[in-house]
């Protein structure tokens, strides 16, 4: 028995037999071209539409298996074949230096890979994987070879890297874990992962030269463990747990549609936060009663440029339909800190968490948040809308942002275009200056959502990131727990609710806390909806 | 008239005729030697032992002028010619390739200068100016020039840059201020100015080309400007503000004396902050009742290594001695975020202001903070000291901290060593989670000192060097002051004294409602402690 240590990527238990994944071999080549330039040029363009069409199929294909937003991947890797600066890079090791179309592309790709992995950004780093993926497609397709061995029946996929379409060309109802020696918490093979519910382990030191085909192996994602031949006595512990926690989920799922009201009758919604169009799927799947908090950074994060107003009402509207009237919380744009897309010119600031960020950002970008605004609006025809602004620190933000709204509605009246009456409009609570103004504030809004994320760092002055100071952190400190109740009795006073859609939503232990403070909203990962909902269930408020 | 415009380093506004400094010119030397290395060398080693006195009477001559803690620099250009590293390049350069002494201290010192002019951190930077003024120094025993050009009138002095020997050079009573071409708010000569009283304007970009010896100009050090050849009306206004600055300066001596009472009978007392030995002589200069905030960093960022125990009780029994009976409450060590030092082995932090520091620092450095209990233990015979614990968040750390200081004392008692029994021990309320529970800390400790800068900048997320939002910084800000005022509650209830040691406790218009809120000591800059005062003695909290 042997245990490998690694990054917990995806949670998840299994047990099963390696299968050694190896990326499709590619023909030899050689470096200078026969062929005239132009033949060779011709050869490329061939083999980059061929390679379109792949991605095209294998985007389809990952819609259906993994959500639209997991597909996203296989669109940017074709834009990427359509780069400019790609395609005459490749141009000028053809036509200048008279390299064959595979010696061009191979050149090109490494610089690009290079370049992308010399980025202080982890995502930008992660995009080096994409252009040897693509680099790969096309060698394969200029080589005419096929793909590799087949996966004929369930097992744990363990290889070196896996590069994003590697993971998509499998069998999915074959795939049990991933296991990678290399990789990051943070590479699309982890994200696509989370995102199918396969357990992942990533990052694992030396695991390709302990592996070998068919032995077994234990992938506990959780953990971030793999344990090659496991022993009997280890094997029954893993499949003991396994039963608990298969169980648990049977349990659970007599919840799905369950109401969530406490026993002595008090209502507290259970809502999910979503990230993206197809976790609405999640949400709805788990039963929440709602949206509690949709961030709209992947719309700006995952995109090359700013989105338009036209994209952005399609990704609201689309949510707002799959969630069928329930509703859904958008929070405008929170970027800043350590969320910044490549195309906002945002400098560097010493301590990003107390900078221009969310709110602050917009008003210094007035032109992206009316767009948002004005996408918001136009989408809220399609279902039940709040808007809800991020880091509210003072009076005067709420009214400017409120105005900044105002005035969208004001346009859009005027150039007919129909919007909803009645979009509630609220804030988040996560500076301890909106909390501790709550009794004023509540006067200006139709809800609160408590930001216990951010509301206990700052509270605290301990960065929730900072490994030194996690100690501190803490959700069920007293200080911040007297600013939770404050804010909901203002709330209440002023007849509006008031929810949490930070982590701490999730931590049962709190629930009687925030039940009795008059907490009436909990927005938690779509996982977690099942299982706050039997907590509220079990509830007896009269007994706090 | 032409107006020039540099980084204000140093406030005041003086006219005066200019004076160009220049440094002494050192003779040309060859740099391959005609003598024997062993001559060379002794040339080099008789040339450091003269630098070397040189230096030891500067260090005197400054303390007088200026006090100690700038006087510390030529301590440090003595070590400097002490460093091992140093002396083997000077060693090798002369042996192994023949250079003259000359050439050789130049070459070495380039090299250093290079090196530290290549690091990050500023004050690390200016050392390399520090290289420099050594390497003239040994240059001109060397050569046996002597001094240049005596300032024998009043004048402002202009040069390119200044040493900080060059600084000290001069005969202070005929410097009327500093304007330099280059330098920097951190460099050594504006430091000196600053401590020193005299207006300095460093950085002014043409400067040199624009002067010249004689000419008339206004230097302005508060606004960082420098005015050549002002007219009549110019000239007019100057002086118009000089003699209302002059006769407010006048006015203020008056309180110099006078009790910190309101009309109404109501004692705040007007305390002030100091960051060294030598600033408690301002302190007393300026009549302050005590001292509401001894900064302990100074010992510590201005050495090249840990201060030991001793060379702790030496300086803060010569403050508690100096301030001659008045309470001086001393802060415990506060680095960490942007302040630390070379020689402990602090990593970067992405948020630092949410990050390590303070407290949290000292717990994590448990030898630093005992060695700084049991020197302050030691000193508090010498005066009536108070210990205070800054960035407290919780109450845990409180306990954690006296736990400590308890511990100390058993130590001292056992080793024999005297400390006075009636140390107050309070804290810094400046993490919002330490106000919003201070009905709960005030049980525990002797007295608070509300930090309103951090408290301002956690409360509203907003980082207080951060340009970008300091529109949202706001001492006034209404969360802030519910904070302060439940904090000052909580100490009244518990009958303990609550002061405030941040900048806004110099901020006149905020005075009536600290007063009103039961505010009970003010800590300022000793430059301030008159004004505070005066508008002390003017209140009447009954009519509030």
């Amino acid at each position: 028995m042997e245990i490998m240590t690694g990054i917990p990527a995806s949670s998840g238990l299994v047990t099963g037999p390696v299968f050694l994944y190896e990326r499709p071999e590619t023909a030899a080549f050689s470096t200078q071209s026969a062929r005239t330039a132009e033949q060779e040029h011709r050869r490329f363009e061939q083999a980059a539409e061929q390679a379109g069409e792949q991605l095209e199929k294998l985007y389809e294909k990952t819609v259906r298996d993994a959500g639209e937003s997991a597909a996203q991947i296989f669109h940017i890797h074709k834009m990427m074949l359509e780069d400019l600066d790609w395609l005459e890079s490749i141009s000028i090791n053809i036509y200048e230096k008279g390299y064959t179309a595979e010696y061009a592309v191979t050149c090109t790709a490494t610089e690009f890979a290079e370049m992308f992995s010399s980025l202080e950004d982890e995502v930008m780093q992660a995009r080096s994987a994409d252009v040897r993926d693509l680099c790969q497609r096309l060698l394969a397709v200029l080589s005419g070879k096929g793909a590799g061995r087949a996966l004929t029946a369930p097992a744990v996929i363990a290889a070196a890297d896996m590069l994003p379409s590697d993971t998509m060309q499998l069998e999915k109802r074959h795939v049990l874990a991933f296991v990678t020696e290399q990789g990051s918490y943070a590479s699309h093979s982890a994200i696509l992962a989370r995102t199918m519910g396969i357990p992942a382990v990533v990052g694992v030191p030396g695991l390709m030269d302990a592996l070998s085909d068919g032995r077994t192996v234990i992938v506990d994602g959780s953990r971030g463990r793999v344990i090659l031949d496991p022993d009997e006595e280890t094997l029954q512990t893993c499949e003991a747990r396994r039963t608990a926690y298969l169980k648990e989920q049977e349990d659970l799922r007599a919840f799905r549609d369950k109401e969530s009201i406490t026993r002595d009758g008090v209502r507290i919604e259970v809502c999910a936060n979503i990230g993206s169009v197809a976790d609405a799927d999640s949400a709805l799947a788990q039963g929440a009663d709602g949206v509690g908090l949709m961030r709209s950074e992947f719309l700006y994060l995952d995109a090359a440029e700013l989105p338009d107003e036209a994209a952005q009402v399609d990704a609201y509207s689309q949510v707002l339909r799959r969630m069928n009237g329930k509703r859904v919380v958008v929070r405008t744009l929170d970027i800043g800190a350590d969320k910044v897309p490549s195309y906002l010119p945002l400098p560097h600031e010493e301590n990003s968490a107390l900078g221009c960020r969310a709110i602050r950002l917009c008003f210094a970008q007035p032109d992206v948040f009316r767009t948002q605004l004005r996408a918001l609006l136009r989408a809220s025809v399609y279902g039940t809308l709040a808007i809800m602004f991020p880091m509210i620190s003072k009076l005067e933000e709420l009214h400017r942002a409120k105005a900044v709204l105002k005035q969208c509605q004001e346009e859009l009246r005027q150039e007919g275009i129909p919007f909803s009456q009645n979009i509630e409009v609220g804030m988040m609570v996560e500076v301890p200056s909106a909390a501790i103004m709550s009794d004023r504030f509540a006067a200006e809004v139709d809800f609160f959502s408590i930001g216990t994320n951010d509301l206990t760092q700052y509270t605290l002055a301990a960065d929730r990131l900072n490994e030194k100071v996690a100690a501190l952190f803490d959700y069920g400190d007293e200080a911040v727990l007297r600013l939770v109740a404050h804010t909901a009795k203002s709330a209440a006073a002023h007849g509006i609710w008031c929810g949490i859609c930070g982590e701490s939503a999730a931590k049962t232990e709190l629930l009687p806390f925030y039940a009795k403070a008059g907490i009436r909203e909990l927005s938690v990962v779509p996982g977690k909806v099942l299982e706050i909902r039997r907590a509220v269930t079990q509830l007896d408020t009269t007994a706090l």
